[in-house]
C-alpha cells in the first residue's frame, strides 16, 4: 500500500484546488471520469458554448424586430459540437497531461471506494491499487438521477452527460424535467431545429426560481415548446429512435430522443464511505461542517458530492477554503453560502442571488418589493425587449438587500451588482444612490428597481 | 415684468428636477428646443437605439463564427427611424405637454438670454418677455462644434443633430472626428451599409479612453473603416450630395454627405451671462462649486453647460443635488465626480470608469496593471470573441481600483461592479474574493481581471 501525504478525489474543482503551495507534500489523484469534471465535459461550459450559439440562431430568427431583414439558413450542428468539443476534450486532455508532468502529483485512473479510515482501493485499468493518505479531500462529484420508469425501459435515453454529443440534433425531443439543466438543454435544441416537449411533474418551469421568473419564463416558452405541466411519465416503449412515452393523463407522445434531466444525486454511494467513517445526509451529500471538514478526521469534502448549493463558482470558493485550511491548519477559513448568485443560460437569460419572494415570504420577513421591466428603460426600448424585468427585495427594517432576480439579456452580468452589494452589506438605497449607473445602459433597469423600493 | 420663485433655462435635464417636492413654488421653464434636450433627441437615446440595431445586423454578418448560416437582407432605414424616432418624438411632445399641464410650472418657448441679475428676456413666437426670479437654475446644455472651414464652405453638413434623421443611409459618409460619438455614429451607418471615411487630427480614435482601448479599437475598425489618422480637414469643396475634401497632405475625399462630430461645446455664449455676473470658465463651461453654485447668488447649473463630465447620467446626478440644495438650503450636498463611468456603444462596446493608464502614469501613481483577455474565460469562448479585454488598474500601496476599462460585448454592463466597487472604496481584492462571480458568466474576466492583481 502506498502512503500519500494528500489524496483528491475527482479531478474536477478537486483536481483545481492543487496548486504549487502543494509542491512539498507527495499528492495523488485519483479520478473515474475526464479531467475538467462535469463543468468542462458535460456541465457549464459545453451547455453555455451551445447556448451562446442557439443565441445567435435565434437573434436571427428574431431580427425583425429591429427591422433587419435576414435569414436563418440553418446551423451546422456538427460544425457546433467539433467547435465546443474538439476545444474542450483538448483541455480536458491537456488538463491530465499537465497534472501527470507535475512533480508531486501521481494520478491514477479509476473509480475509488474507501476500504478503512484514509485508505482506499481503485480499480484501475491494471488491477486494484490500495492507497493511504495522511489527509484526503473527497471531490467526486454527482451524475443525473435516472427514473426507474427509463431505466427500467430498456430504451435509450439521454442525460445532459450524452445529449450535447448527439450525432445530429432529434428531430423530436422529449425533455423530462423542468429545471435549469432541462430548460438550457431543451432551449440549445429548439433553436437548432428540434421539436420541444417538456414533461414537468410541477406546474411551472423552473421553481425554484423566484416566482416571477418561473412564470414568465413558463409563459415565454410556452408558444415554443409543448409543455406537458403537472404530469408525470408512467411509460416508456417503442424502439430506439421511435420511442412511445405515456404520462400519468394517458397522453402519448412520440419521440425519437428524451432526454432525462430531472435533477442530479452526489456520487457518495460510490465511495464505499461508510469504511471511513464519512457521514453521508439523508439527501446523498457528505456531511460537512463550515470548514469542509467531514465526520472523519483528515477528510474534507467538497463540490457537488457535499455542497448545498452544486455550482462551479461555489465548488471553487470551497475549493480556496478547503486548499487554504490543508495548509493553514491553525488559521482555518470557513465557507459561507451568503449571496451566492446563479444563472440560467436560456433566452430569456436569467439570473438571482439571495432569497427568492416565496423564500421571503414563507420565512415571515417583512420585505419590500422593486420591480422594474426592461421597457421602462432606455437600453431596454433599444434591444426592443418586452418581457425581461428586474426584481429586488429588500428587508424593510433596515433596508438591506434579500435577493434580486433578472429575466432578459445580459442577465448574467446584471446580477453582479447586486450579488457585490449584498456580499458587502450595502443597503438597497445605497446601491441605487452611491455609484453613478450609465445612461442608457441596461443597467438601468437594477437601478431604477432598487429605486422603486423608496 | 412677471416673477416667478424659481425659473429654470433647459428642458433637459433641467425639466426633470422639477418634481412635486417644488409643487409649492411658482416656477418658470423656458426651453429653446424640444423638452428631453440632447439627449433624449439627438443623443444618447436615439444614437444606442441605432446602434442596438446596428448590432443586430452586424451579429448576422458575424454569425458563421457560431457555425450559423444566415443572410442578411438589409437594414429596413426608414422603418428603423419611425420605430426610434416615431417613440421619442412622441415622448418629447408628451414631456412638454405634462408639464404644460402641471400645475405649478409656467412653460416658455424661446431662447433666452440674461438681463440682469435673476432676470431673463425670452424671445418667444409672440415677442419678448421678461422674467425675473428669486433663484434660477441654469441647464441650458451644449451643442457640436463646426470648425471654420465646414461653417464657410457653405456646403451641407450634418452633426449629431440631424444625422440620424437623414432620409437614407450615405452611401459615403466622411465623419470629421474621432472621439466617441463620431465612433458611435460610424458604426451605425457603416452597419446600415455606407462607406465610411474617418477623418482624425490625433493618430488614434477614441484617444480619451485608455490608451489599450484606443489602440485596439482604432485597430478594429481599421479593416472595416477608411481611416484618415493624424490628418486635418483643410477644404471643402464641390456640390450638395457630391462633396469633396481636402485633407492636409493633399488627399481629396469624395463624399455624399459630411458628418461633423469633433466635440461639443457650452451653450453658455447665448446667454448674454455677463448680465447676470455668472462667471464662464476659458472653456464655456460655466463656473460652479461642488454644491453647483454659479458665481451669481441664487443661480445655480448643471449639465452640460457647466460640468466637467457632460454625460446624462451625471447631468441627472447634478440635477438631484440641485434639487436638494434649493430645497434644503441648510443642508446642502456636494456633486462628487468620482468613479464616473463611461461607456461606448460601438462594437466592440467600451466602457470605463476612473484614470486611465496614461493619466495614472501622468500623474506619477505607483499602479498594477491587471489585464484578462474575454477569450481567457469560459463564457468568450462561448461568444467566440478574439478581441475583448478587461483592464483595472490599482494602487500598488493600499490595492485601490484606480480605474478600469473593458473592450467587448456586455462592456457597459460588466463595469458596473466595478463602479460600485470604487465608490465605496472597496480594494481590488476584495472586490475579486469576497463576492461569488457566476461561472460561466462573462463577469469572470472582471473577476479574473481583478486576480491578476495579485
Amino acid at each position: 500500500m502506498r502512503r500519500h501525504d494528500l489524496l483528491v478525489l475527482g479531478a474536477g474543482t478537486g483536481n483545481a484546488l492543487l496548486d504549487d503551495r502543494f509542491a512539498s507534500l507527495d499528492v495523488a489523484l485519483v479520478s473515474e471520469g475526464p479531467f475538467g469534471g462535469t463543468c468542462l465535459n458535460a456541465g457549464c461550459i459545453p451547455s453555455k458554448m451551445l447556448a451562446a450559439t442557439a443565441d445567435v440562431a435565434e437573434a436571427v430568427r428574431d431580427s425583425a424586430r429591429h427591422d433587419v431583414d435576414a435569414r436563418l439558413d440553418g446551423v451546422r450542428w456538427r460544425a457546433v459540437q467539433e467547435r465546443v468539443f474538439g476545444r474542450l476534450d483538448a483541455d480536458s486532455r491537456e488538463g491530465e497531461q499537465g497534472r501527470r508532468d507535475s512533480e508531486f502529483v501521481t494520478v491514477h485512473r479509476g473509480r475509488a471506494r474507501f476500504t478503512g479510515e484514509r485508505r482506499v482501493r481503485v480499480d484501475t485499468e491494471d488491477g486494484p491499487l490500495d492507497l493511504a493518505a495522511d489527509r484526503i479531500v473527497i471531490a467526486a462529484g454527482g451524475r443525473p438521477v435516472v427514473p426507474p420508469v427509463v431505466a427500467d425501459s430498456g430504451l435509450p435515453y439521454e442525460t445532459s452527460d450524452t445529449v450535447m454529443r448527439l450525432a445530429a440534433p432529434p428531430r423530436r425531443l422529449v425533455v423530462l424535467g423542468g429545471g435549469y439543466i432541462a430548460a438550457e438543454l431543451a432551449q440549445v435544441f429548439h433553436a437548432m431545429g428540434s421539436r420541444i416537449t417538456v414533461v414537468e411533474q410541477r406546474d411551472r418551469l423552473l421553481e425554484q426560481q423566484d416566482e416571477s421568473i418561473a412564470e414568465a419564463f413558463t409563459e415565454a416558452v410556452r408558444g415554443k415548446w409543448d409543455l406537458r405541466l403537472g404530469r408525470e411519465l408512467t411509460g416508456v416503449a417503442g424502439s430506439p429512435g421511435a420511442l412511445r412515452l405515456t404520462l400519468d393523463d394517458g397522453a402519448e407522445l412520440t419521440a425519437d430522443t428524451l432526454l432525462v434531466a430531472v435533477g442530479r444525486r452526489p456520487n457518495s454511494d460510490r465511495l464505499a464511505l461508510e469504511k471511513a467513517a464519512v457521514e453521508v445526509r439523508e439527501d446523498g451529500r457528505i456531511e460537512v461542517d463550515d470548514r469542509l471538514r467531514t465526520s472523519a478526521e483528515g477528510v474534507w469534502a467538497l463540490g457537488d458530492i457535499a455542497t448545498p448549493v452544486p455550482l462551479k463558482h461555489v465548488a471553487n470558493r470551497e475549493a480556496e477554503i478547503v486548499a487554504h485550511n490543508l495548509l493553514h491548519p491553525d488559521d482555518p477559513r470557513t465557507m459561507s453560502y451568503h449571496a451566492v448568485p446563479s444563472a440560467v443560460f436560456t433566452r430569456p437569460q436569467i439570473a438571482q442571488v439571495g432569497l427568492t419572494e416565496q423564500e421571503a415570504r414563507s420565512q415571515g420577513l417583512d420585505y419590500a418589493v422593486g420591480m422594474r421591466r426592461y421597457e421602462d428603460v432606455a437600453y431596454g426600448w433599444a434591444l426592443e425587449d418586452t418581457t425581461g424585468f428586474c426584481k429586488v427585495l429588500a428587508d424593510r427594517a433596515d433596508g438591506r438587500l434579500l435577493g434580486a432576480h433578472l429575466f432578459g439579456p445580459q442577465a448574467a452580468t446584471l446580477v453582479q451588482p447586486l450579488v457585490v452589494a449584498m456580499t458587502a452589506g450595502m443597503t438597497a438605497r445605497a446601491l441605487a444612490e452611491q455609484p453613478l449607473w450609465i445612461h442608457p445602459a441596461l443597467t438601468e433597469v437594477v437601478e431604477n428597481a432598487l429605486r422603486e423600493l423608496g
